[in-house]
């Protein structure tokens, strides 16, 4: 029994201290450049009806949810992720706010799959949702925000690659299959694993151009000039559709001097339903999995109502940046709390310690005031060890002259200060 | 189907807009202030296995978790306070560190009861807990940091209500009876329900002056002068342990100039089963149920390890102080965000006003940039739909001059500016 008591489950994590101190760095820098942007935060429900919760994303999301019964036995879930609830918010009760509509967020998600590092079975999602755009300069904009967030963060080397999922349907389209029978072409292409798209292709009855067409897509990664070599192999007009959206995002990616950013990849096939156009996933080469991603759903919203909005957003992995931080040797700016530790010597002093605690809270220092009437040897102990800065020492023959001594407790130097001239010697 | 598709759970809520920005601006003035009194933030999981969560927690907060069973069949649970969980780190990963630790959250609980008034299903707490000090000077700072966090909100006339959970088992035990046997006298206590007590004391096998004493206890209520009646009626060591305790906390809050606001109440006995000292509740007049409340509880995290910490701290339901604020009519510095909105005459100039829209987010103003290609009238119309209160017009006239126009939205002005000039036409 004692066994669970102790434990958190698998997958899951306490945050407290520096770890979270650099996690809380992270994420005000987010927030920040999402606020910079004109997004506005919203927070959906942790848990929800599964049945919403579901609608566009996919089998596989699906199946990775937590979920449970209420009392009157309908199917719950905790979130796994945020675009589903945020159409939903943008489909009912945001229905008549006027468009385009920038939203963000920064939250945890739950998904129950096998935790590996940077990604737990509960996990911090941060991402943008830009309703309202059907043009490029949406996917653009929700491009820039994206790379500019992680090199906020202090990431070195981001880079993005792009593709287009309409790219891949049109293919499949164009030899005459549909999405089911080449979910294993999929499968094969996203993972780039040229044996099983073997295998795979032997399992359709393509004309071999087309199957060579298939074989291509997972080469097709680099400057945006990989566009040119899929238009000389195919001939589909929505084929040239998804290129030139591509074309068009990365020209204007050019205006925000972060096209050098972005790699062309063709062959990407993101793995949730809803995406329905230009989709990205960002990365950093200390890091073996991708940071975070993205892209258009323009039916999404519709999946709720019947009316359709477009859409694009993007999720961030708030738990990969952090080790990737970490990885890269980022040096956070940690601050200290407290700033200050008050002793006093002399019980009848208490007032006037607490009373120098209240002002130096004003003036907005951090300030502890020892609670455990610890002798003044015990005290000095006790900062030392937590690393606090500075220790004020109420004692009664300086309090009779009007002082306090201050000591820097890194320098190991103290000196007296009068009580009132406390504000200037913190605030220098 | 469609209808749990669209709806949320009962007793859960989407934040967006006006009343999310209210809402951060509540919790950031709460984290502040317990950063002020050198507490540090602490995230524990979401959900985690029942029987640690459960720890210390009594029956009816354990009846009101939402649970379900991880694959391998393990209970788990969404938790519905954070004073467990946090003992538990204490108890465990931090069972090394030195002592007192202060600690502070603010983050989502569960509990599936009806929905009330500023109560839903998931719901918001922010609260600290004090571990290392069992000396009152430990609940006075717990109980100051919890007033001024309520006055730091923008809240008119807090007011604490404090007592102390060791003087109704004390005087269970005087009167011979278990605290089972008592079960029925303390609901009636704690309810104030003078008819249900006299049917509870009628149940016991009790002498009649200590039913007097339960008689008194829900009538106990002023100030500090309150504590003598029961002290008149009871001779009893632990009894007078008890009111030394709370006599002791009440002094020194003169000290933090707050004991006018707090009221000592002899009949609170509250309802979390690991309070063990002091207990206390925070109202407002406008709010018919209590703001957030807290107490002593020096078992709890011996109940993890069998190695016990006194410690000290409450929670705040967020919720209800947001209530509270706008019952109280609380003018909330809200931000206008964005503050700018650019559009563009002609396409040629679009990568201008990018240009533009990069240089005003380095200045730290919220910027947007049209998407949708609009004419000036529709952008101007969009901006005065949504509050914007500033347009920066690229328009090609202008452009050559190097200047763009500058409309102010509320004032219906426009004037020309340099480019160059813009920083400073922002900042002041």
């Amino acid at each position: 029994m004692q066994f669970t008591k102790l434990r958190i489950p698998k997958g899951t994590q306490d945050y407290y201290f520096d770890y979270l101190e650099k996690r809380s760095y992270i994420e005000n820098k987010m927030r920040k450049n999402f606020e910079l942007w004109g997004y506005k935060e919203i927070r959906t429900p942790t848990f929800e009806y599964f049945e919403s919760l579901a609608t566009g994303t996919g089998l596989e999301l699906q199946e990775s949810m937590f979920r449970f019964k209420d009392k009157g036995g309908r199917q719950l879930a905790l979130r796994a992720e945020m675009t589903s609830p945020i159409a939903r918010v943008v489909a009912t009760e945001l229905r008549s706010h006027p468009l385009p509509m920038r939203m963000y967020y920064l939250a945890p998600m739950f998904r129950y799959e096998e935790p590996q590092s940077g990604r737990q079975r509960e996990f911090w999602h941060a991402g943008i949702e830009l309703f309202g755009s059907s043009l490029p300069d949406a996917d653009a904009e929700v491009l820039a925000v994206f790379i500019t967030t992680l090199d906020d963060i202090g990431l070195k080397g981001v880079s993005v690659e792009l593709g287009h999922v309409g790219l891949f349907k049109s293919i499949v389209e164009e030899a005459g299959l549909s999405l089911d029978e080449a979910a294993a072409i999929r499968r094969s292409i996203d993972k780039k694993d040229d044996a099983s798209l073997e295998t795979a292709l032997k399992e359709v009855d393509v004309s071999s151009a087309m199957k060579d067409v298939f074989r291509l897509l997972p080469k097709l990664r680099g400057d945006i000039s990989v566009t040119k070599k899929i238009l000389d192999n195919v001939d589909n007009e929505n084929v040239e559709i998804c290129i030139k959206n591509i074309s068009d995002t990365v020209k204007l990616l050019e205006l925000y001097k972060l096209d050098s950013r972005v790699m062309v990849d063709l062959g990407i096939v993101r793995g949730i339903d809803y995406y329905t156009g230009a989709v990205f996933e960002g990365f950093v080469k200390d890091l073996g999995t991708a940071l975070g991603g993205g892209g258009r759903y323009d039916n999404l919203v519709g999946e709720f109502t019947g009316e359709s909005i477009p859409a694009t957003g993007f999720a961030i992995g708030v738990d990969r940046c952090h080790l990737a931080l970490e990885k890269q040797g980022f040096k956070f700016p940690l601050k200290n709390s407290p700033q200050i530790l008050i002793l006093y010597i002399d019980q009848e002093l208490k007032g006037e310690a607490v009373k120098i605690a209240v002002n130096l809270r004003k003036l907005g220092l951090s300030t502890e005031i020892d609670i455990l009437e610890r002798k003044l040897t015990k005290g000095l102990e006790h900062a030392n060890k937590r690393g606090i800065p500075y220790v004020v020492i109420v004692g009664k023959t300086e309090f009779e002259q009007g002082e306090v001594v201050v000591r820097n407790m890194e320098k190991e130097m103290q000196e007296k200060v009068k009580i009132e001239k406390l504000k200037n010697y913190f605030q220098k």
